[in-house]
């Protein structure tokens, strides 16, 4: 008997939820994916607040466990699917694992925050009608800029973040890059730096990032 | 033969130091702490960049590995020195460690945001001689607050955040924490949630961080 699929709850377009998928692809293993209508506030429902307590997209749900934050979720799946899918994504070798952890976490510690902040700006705001605050995307392309400094210098020496391999890391930076390269009108920013463009090239190339992508068009 | 100790590099003063430090204390692990003096610029310094890419405390070197971001500094330790201290730290049980990485990531993505921001402004801008911009201070306190409210729903039915052993997601929030309740003079924003209030009396107790807020104090 096939396990059960794992289950999702909020639109591919939120790009937490975006970055589970990717990971669910990349690892081979089935879900069922649960719309959250965030312009309805289905977010911040009762219900819906006891899965995920912050009121924000993705919760999961596997099995007995309800987890939320898109990262631990990443890290979950990773560990229990071990076998499936792409093994190289989490590495079970220590010295590569931590590599893994220290680039995922300088994702969600320096490149997510000011990238996050162009993404609603640049890609999200004109959609919803918003007007932009040209001081705040100033700001915060230059924050990133100095992010994509030390990460175009990694990436002189190393065909991927935490070495060899395609991981959790690169994969985790995909969903930010996509809107910033897509509707942002950034891509400049990552194909003038050299081995940065390279290896956006290659990562967004993966066949589960383009997965993904087609989900948030069809949206 | 004795392992030669683990060098952690940077102030025991910076929250991202003294995270690492609680978890090395935690764990039994030997360290040895390098200064890196940040008002003389030595984060700067092009020997410190090639060990920290962002300029950033602290560093961390074990053996042929070198690290930086506490977080995953902590993960490493834990790994590797799975047999040593305080086991319970960072479970191998998989749900129980989804539960820590959960909550570890909600203090690094949603914790960790406001609460360093409170940091900076109320208590090391006064020691600094630095203006406090009251703006950023009252949004920020609203941002930790309506956090502190779901912490507090959770704690109600939890005795940690991550279950009923004190695991690195409590850990990782006793830097910014101390500095809101003591020199930033926050203490009633944990107090009068009562079951955060609880939460922070017996994890602030723990030797480990009685150690490392000595070492603060000495500094
Ligand atoms: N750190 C969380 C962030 C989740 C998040 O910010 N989700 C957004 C959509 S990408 C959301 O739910 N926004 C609605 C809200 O915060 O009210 C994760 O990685 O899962
Ligand atoms: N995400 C990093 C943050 C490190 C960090 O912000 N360190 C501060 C001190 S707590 C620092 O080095 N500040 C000096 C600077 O950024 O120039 C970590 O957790 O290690």
């Amino acid at each position: 008997m096939a396990a059960a699929p794992v289950k999702v709850y909020g639109p591919p377009l939120s790009t937490a939820v975006s970055r589970v998928l990717a990971c669910l692809i990349e690892k081979d293993v089935q879900y069922q994916l649960l719309p959250i209508n965030l312009s309805k506030g289905e977010h911040k429902s009762p219900d819906y607040l006891k899965i995920q307590p912050f009121g924000q997209v993705p919760a999961f749900q596997d099995e007995s466990i309800t987890l939320f934050e898109s990262r631990a979720i990443c890290r979950y799946v990773c560990e229990k699917y071990a076998n499936k899918g792409n093994s190289g994504l989490y590495s079970t070798n220590p010295l590569v694992k931590a590599s893994i952890e220290q680039w995922l976490e300088a994702e969600g510690q320096s490149y997510n925050p000011p990238s996050s902040v162009l993404v609603f700006q640049l890609a999200f705001a004109p959609m919803m009608k918003i007007k932009q605050d040209e001081r705040l995307i100033k700001q915060n392309e230059e924050k990133l800029g100095k992010v994509l400094d030390v990460y175009d210098k990694r990436l002189e020496s190393s065909r991927f973040l935490a070495g060899d391999e395609f991981t959790l890391a690169d994969l985790s930076h995909l969903p930010n890059t996509h809107y910033l390269v897509t509707a942002g009108g950034r891509r400049e920013m990552f194909t003038s730096r050299k081995n940065v463009g390279r290896w956006w090239d290659e990562i967004s190339m993966r066949d589960s990032w383009k997965k993904v992508s087609e989900m948030q068009k069809k949206r």
